[in-house]
């Protein structure tokens, strides 16, 4: 069988099996080892305070076009998806290995652009760039590997959300989606919107303070948008054994792309690489959530008990069910892809 | 410019300097990092122990050819250099995050095969396997991140070496070199001759343990081979700002890449993938650390004062100096590749 058969939570499946099938559990790592595969990071119990891990590749003409992206944005957004991931699991990033290949005919300016805003980015959020490797490669794949660690003892799963919490989300969806069909479909649209759109694509800004408040505010279970709203809130569904209703009419698409573009409501649903948190908590949770964080956040519906195989219903505000094609990045299957394993 | 133009290391300086200057020592990240880009792994201080990082890229067709070696041994190999790496800096390995970028049609049994074996690899030196990513790309890449930690306060590094000490070496060295070349020319030799050099190649033992025993015994600098013995050697002269002086005729060649390779000193000098570690030390401590270890120890050469640019000079047994051309794995200037930032 070939992976494109298989598809990317298959393969998911098959490695997950394999290395759970050959662990040792008596082994110390083993026995640390809080989270493996199946979440937005791995984390173990360190000395004193619990450490994380996530690990992100992003390969030229897949999750990248170099039309559409400055080496700058680039350097920027290799490291941002990870933060986003320390980010999820309501953690501190703190350290960044950084690992480049290449073609021999790249030019020395671009290397040095991406270096750059990565590491501006980095300073901004108090990260190290440690290490990494460099080599050679007919097509640029990038791997950035953060390390972080909690504050406390609460980490932001996908496994712990429950019946009767509502589905809440942080700021607005749509725009990095939109920007891509913006390039693709070459529409021309005025400056400032432009500028909004490429950047919400280009540069996400990892919600890292954002979590934090989560954390402090007893939410346990969330999820950055990087495959889509379904498709994230599916992973948190299949991890919880839960399902889940969403009300159409209440998903933050960004004001821009409800303007702009007609598909508005799949670029929302289906677009991904939001950067946004996706998190369920009670009412008085998100409320409070809602009124202590600066940017907006939309209850958009709630968890309910475990209704297999539609795992997210979605509603019109009548209650009446909208079908929808599964959609999201499933790897190999539709061609462009990133799953975690962490 | 173009990376072909500016090579390997000066691509390390670039990004090296790029991120030295953009950096904010005042963060506690900076603050606590004990050693960054220009070693084997990346070390900073954690909460008890000092902690490791290293990560290494194999890309298809510039580090591995799927007609030399089969999936379960690159799963094995994949992980290997990685644990060498964290060997080469006195250090335990203990978790491991796995990203694997891979085109669509690959066979699903390639990759169960791949991750059962660095399944077992990992069971082998009690390394967790915690999580990683998957993603699509038109070929093969995987890279690995292992973190580590140190048992105590030493760290093998490559900046330590000083003039006086001796220049030694763990096991023997060609056999994956000589495996490449039998691969390339086709060589046919007997079973059990063709069986050790596949394995000398395909799977490289990570001397975690022999590094404790250097440790135990106060070796300060160390490097795994992995560009080659000259390479690596000057990597160490370079980082420490002196010389070396080997004598070829005491380069431990394999005797197999002896008996069957007319050009076995090259192989030897310049194959590199050997991940053997090569070390300094006072006279004293070479001759302890051979007598603790169980594999052969060789004393090869000593360290002298710097006199660049030859960092390292290779003599012959009446002290004359033999010629060599500068090689190892220059990136993108000869296109085979790979190098550490850590």
């Amino acid at each position: 069988m070939k992976l494109s058969e298989l598809g990317e939570f298959g393969l998911i499946n098959l490695i997950h099996g394999t290395i759970d099938k050959l662990k040792n559990p008596q082994q110390s790592a083993w026995q640390q080892l809080l989270l493996g595969i199946g979440d937005d990071a791995a984390a173990w119990q360190g000395d004193n305070l619990i450490q994380l891990a996530t690990t992100d590749t992003l390969v030229q003409d897949i999750h990248f076009d170099l039309n559409f992206i400055t080496w700058d944005e680039l350097g920027w957004k290799a490291l941002a998806v990870n933060l986003s991931d320390i980010a999820a699991m309501g953690g501190i990033p703190k350290y960044a290995l950084l690992s480049l290949a290449l073609p021999a005919e790249i030019e020395v300016e671009s290397i040095s652009r991406f270096t750059t805003s990565m590491a501006h980015l980095a300073a901004e959020y108090g990260v190290a760039i440690a290490g990494g490797n460099i080599a050679g490669s007919p097509n640029i794949v990038i791997t950035i590997t953060v390390l972080g660690y909690l504050r406390g003892e609460t980490m932001l799963k996908r496994s712990t959300a429950s019946p009767g919490e509502q589905v809440a989300i942080t700021g607005y969806l749509g725009l990095s989606a939109a920007a891509l069909e913006m390039f693709h479909k070459k529409i021309s649209l005025d400056t400032e919107t432009t500028t909004i759109l490429r950047k919400g694509h280009a540069q996400p800004v990892p919600k890292v303070k954002e979590a934090q408040i989560l954390v402090q505010h007893g939410v346990k279970t969330a999820i950055d948008i990087s495959d889509g709203l379904i498709a994230d809130l599916t992973h948190i569904c299949e991890a919880s054994k839960v399902s889940a209703e969403i009300q159409i009419d209440r998903v933050p698409v960004h004001p821009l792309v409800k303007a702009h573009f007609p598909d508005y409501q799949e670029l929302a649903l289906h677009g991904g690489e939001d950067y946004e948190l996706l998190f369920t908590a009670s009412k008085t949770v998100t409320g409070q959530v809602s009124r202590a964080l600066d940017c907006p956040v939309t209850v958009i519906g709630n968890i309910k008990e475990e209704s297999p195989p539609q795992r997210v219903n979605l509603v019109d505000n009548e209650g009446n069910v909208i079908p929808y094609n599964k959609r999201g990045w499933e790897h190999f299957k539709n061609g462009i892809s990133n799953a975690k394993l962490t």
